[in-house]
């Protein structure tokens, strides 16, 4: 049952750990003065009040118009904050992505953070929204981790509205010769419910259709989701929509959704949605949450279309990416930089001495007892993230979060190891002082910004054959001897060049928790091999997926899901939830 | 397939109409002039801007703490807009409600209207929204048949969330017992998604659960939503979601929400969507458009809380109900009137010439011609449905929406027949005129307000015995003989009887087109049986549905379905939808 809690909440971080901050989040959270968001919008950004479409007076979307009106204005810097292989430790990336957007106004420049959006589901399941935590985090955090402004209600839709149609089509008669046994398209709902994974549906005789199998995934796993946050415009996403593979013929010819016209409602849908949502930090500093994709099957970052808008309208932007920088940091590279045309200016890779140890060999139990010696074992993690992150010509800076367990000697080995590699490591403590705790990080990547200058370059061209990049992938970043795969791999990989898709970016499905397949190969392994299990094509988000291992795209409830300590009291208040 | 289009665009009229506006329904919405929402609730209600929760500059939430805060406030007067039993000439009771609210206003009246919200599945299958027509629309339509405020969502993913719980409930060694062959809470989507009918879940080995026979409705058929619109505040939102009963053991005990300790996090999905919502009519006029439910498992009536809401915040409130008045306005009386302790004080039958002479045998294609003989014979209907709404005490007026194909012989032989009842009939032209073309029918139903007392009570009483309720309906309201069932039914009324929900109204779910369950039997017919097929017990919306016919809770997509003329243009701009 171990996937049963795997990949479920995108950017949640710092919740079990013994930070110096004495509050809980969700104290700080409901204590925070939120000023209305027309004013932050106004204020930090300089958006006129009429392009600010407010949902309720802390929730907003800023008008594409508007956007679009700024095209001739430079691009602020753009800056990744990404981390070390996954530990149960807690690392703390989302919060450094808030500290540090935070610390860059604390010192007097006009930054913005973006985040993606969090999945509703898995907030009743195991414990746990996703806005940051302690004195970094977003607000209004129950709205943004319940209805948000609506988005992956709207994509769900859009992707049911498909389902719908596939189904329909057969019914009536079925023109273009689908194979029921060939659809991709499987129906989504934004709740971790491991029964509908797998199901067989259109029972009930004639009125009801044809029997196939079938399933739901969660909504983030939605292709439609990838190709919303990948969108450059809301004609692209248009004709993504219809670029979806939604099954095949018996003959195995692809069948689009354009076929079926459904690009054109299912874009009346995300009509509203596609625009960016702005919120605020708890230091009333602007905050875009917009999209949240899989970090597996899908590429894991905010939508390109808020990261654009918060260049045109700051002069720094911090976002981060999903997982370790081995997955997060290559897809936000090769995937979303690469097609979006975004040319990040340096990245910050977090870690914790804890996580660190953990890597080196320390059971969580033990994390409190001082040991630079497996801090220095488990460093290899580190190290490897940050010759990977500087194989695409983007200066490196390492942000180290502060927590009480942590020793001098731990600290001090910690700063010569990352000066043995020439980068910069800064302590960080945002999660118990905000912006200020941040600061010299925040000056850090200012000076990095301004002295060093990047030659980002994905990793691989366009025309490299499918198997050949991931293969690139296996063995440049995550230390792979080779990849392996089957017959059937091997011929898929020959179908989806002869049919076109050759020239697509991939994106890897693999475990977060190690380099290798295998998630308790902490450090830095080698040596191994990736096996290869499947591919899936995502023609309307333009990549193709590389299943390596188990890839749950449904999570379950654990035996005793959040949704049970949930409740709200007279005053509205809820409890419970975080 | 006739039942595919059956009972899926609750609220929507006058499409195919040959009525005397030249301009279609959505070239004069997209014409008109909306303000800002904010001051519509300022200028029209008298509402402080801080208890205005903006969605974009023209949809809104109204504050609960505010609603709570004129409890002391006389109410408004209530008036209910019924109709004739349905025809596909169309009668516009959506229209009418519009005009009426405008006309009000137009006369100097403190008015507002209460609209159920439209179900966004149906806009994708038969073409068609649900927001009024002519110069009597609410707006902004695009957005109220979308995704408006979320409300449906919120609702979905609140039934959802049940659903899972239960699953999950079962997988992790269901302590309580539950039946899997006696769940009674299947899942919902807001789609017309005849596949998902009839499914089977759970497959795919130990770790996706149990299989069993599961299913979907459409998410305006879920008890949530049910539960939503009777609801008299947010705790006894609360407490009824804790009622809902989910199935039962193999001894038949009856498993509630709470016992799977579902409601808190079902209440805290749905915190922001129990709050009304408010929009404008063409003439800026205040409509508030809150909660769906269908009107044939359900009771077919927006909201209790806006309904409440809008009579302390206005002099006149004109609300309408699903259906004909046979079912919506029987169950408006008996089960949201009842519960909520509402009075109406005066109730508006809609007809059109055209529709009459259907119900008097002509054919749609013959409609234009003058038949005063069908008109006189179809009248029947209209005369039962004065005699109806007159045993719950209520003054009733007659309104005739104007067609151009009208004859005056016609319209003098329907003034004749409705004098003869004793009532008054008005002709109404809102849909040409906007709110001057209701005025007439707005001094009418002043004046009736005034001169004649309402002395509202429900049909029955609490206490008589289920089956006579049944017995009770059919026999004084629909002109039958008896109604009928079989010995598994007549168990089932004990059962329930024994089990304490005798108490419970009932509602009754049978075709709309009839007094008989026979759709085709128009006008009055009478000696016939209502055969009642089964019983199924809302606990948590406390009434029993009694399902008298071919019951349909999710529609199907026609075989050209408008999904495939939906466009949205450069400048973001919808087509098709309407």
């Amino acid at each position: 049952m171990s996937s049963e809690t795997t990949t479920a909440a995108p950017g949640a971080s710092g919740k079990d750990n013994q930070h110096l901050a004495p509050k809980s989040d969700i104290e700080i959270s409901q204590a925070a003065k939120m000023r209305p968001i027309v004013e932050v919008a106004r204020d930090k950004l300089g958006i006129p009040a009429e392009y600010v479409q407010p949902y309720g007076h802390y929730k907003a979307k800023i008008s594409l118009d508007y956007v679009a009106s700024l095209d001739a204005k430079p691009d602020g810097k753009l800056i990744l904050v990404t981390a070390i292989s996954p530990t149960p430790a807690g690392e703390g990336k989302t919060t450094t992505t808030v500290g540090l957007g935070d610390a860059l106004n604390y010192i007097g420049k006009k930054a913005a953070i973006c985040l993606r959006e969090p999945s509703l589901g898995p907030c009743f399941g195991v414990k746990g929204g996703a806005a940051g935590g302690g004195y970094a985090q977003v607000v209004p955090m129950e709205d943004i981790n319940l209805h948000f402004t609506g988005d992956f209600h709207a994509i769900g839709v859009a992707h049911n509205l498909l389902s719908a149609l596939v189904d329909n089509h057969i019914y009536w008669g079925n023109a273009l010769g689908l194979d029921g046994r060939r659809i991709a398209w499987r129906r989504v709902v934004d709740m971790n419910d491991r029964s509908l994974r797998s199901i067989v549906s259109s029972l009930g005789g004639v009125a009801n259709g044809f029997p196939r199998e079938d399933g739901f995934d969660i909504t983030v796993a939605s292709e439609v989701m990838a190709i919303f946050c990948l969108a450059s415009n809301f004609a692209d996403l248009q004709r993504r929509l219809g670029d979806i593979i939604v099954g095949q013929t018996r003959e195995k010819k692809n069948i689009r959704a354009s076929e079926l016209k459904a690009a054109g409602s299912m874009a009346a849908l995300l009509k509203d949605a596609i625009a960016p949502n702005l919120v605020q930090t708890l230091e009333n500093n602007p905050a875009f949450i917009h999209g949240g994709p899989f970090a597996n099957i899908a590429h894991g970052c905010n939508s390109a279309i808020a990261t654009k808008s918060a260049l045109k309208l700051a002069d720094y932007v911090v976002t981060e990416a999903g997982f370790g920088a081995d997955l997060g940091a290559e897809k936000f590279f090769d995937i979303k930089c690469r097609k979006a045309g975004l040319k990040p200016d340096v990245t910050v890779i977090v870690a914790t001495i804890r996580a660190l140890k953990m890597h080196g060999g320390v059971a969580k139990d033990d994390l409190k007892a001082e040991n630079v010696e497996a801090l220095e074992k488990g460093f290899a993690n580190l190290k490897r993230h940050i010759a990977n992150v500087r194989k695409f010509g983007v200066p490196v800076i390492v942000s180290v979060n502060r927590f009480s367990s942590d020793t001098e000697a731990e600290i001090e080995a910690l700063k010569k190891l990352t000066a043995g590699e020439g980068v910069e490591c800064v302590l960080a403590d945002h999660w118990g002082s905000g912006g200020p705790g941040a600061a010299e990080l925040a000056q850090t990547v200012v000076k990095t910004i301004e002295t060093q200058p990047s030659n980002f370059k994905p990793l691989y061209a366009d025309d490299l054959p499918l198997v050949e990049k991931v293969r690139t992938i296996a063995k440049e970043l995550y230390g792979a001897a080779d990849i392996s795969f089957d017959a059937s791999v091997k011929t898929r990989f020959a179908e989806l060049e002869k049919e076109g898709f050759g020239h697509l970016p991939v994106c890897i499905a693999k475990t977060q928790y190690s380099f290798s397949t295998d998630p308790n190969a902490k450090g830095a392994p080698s040596g191994f091999t990736i096996p290869v299990r499947e591919l899936r094509l995502s023609a309307g988000a333009e990549f193709v997926v590389v299943i390596c291992g188990d890839i749950m795209t449904m999570p379950g409830l654990p035996k005793v899901p959040a949704a049970n300590n949930i409740e709200v009291d007279a005053n509205g208040r809820i409890s419970g939830l975080f």
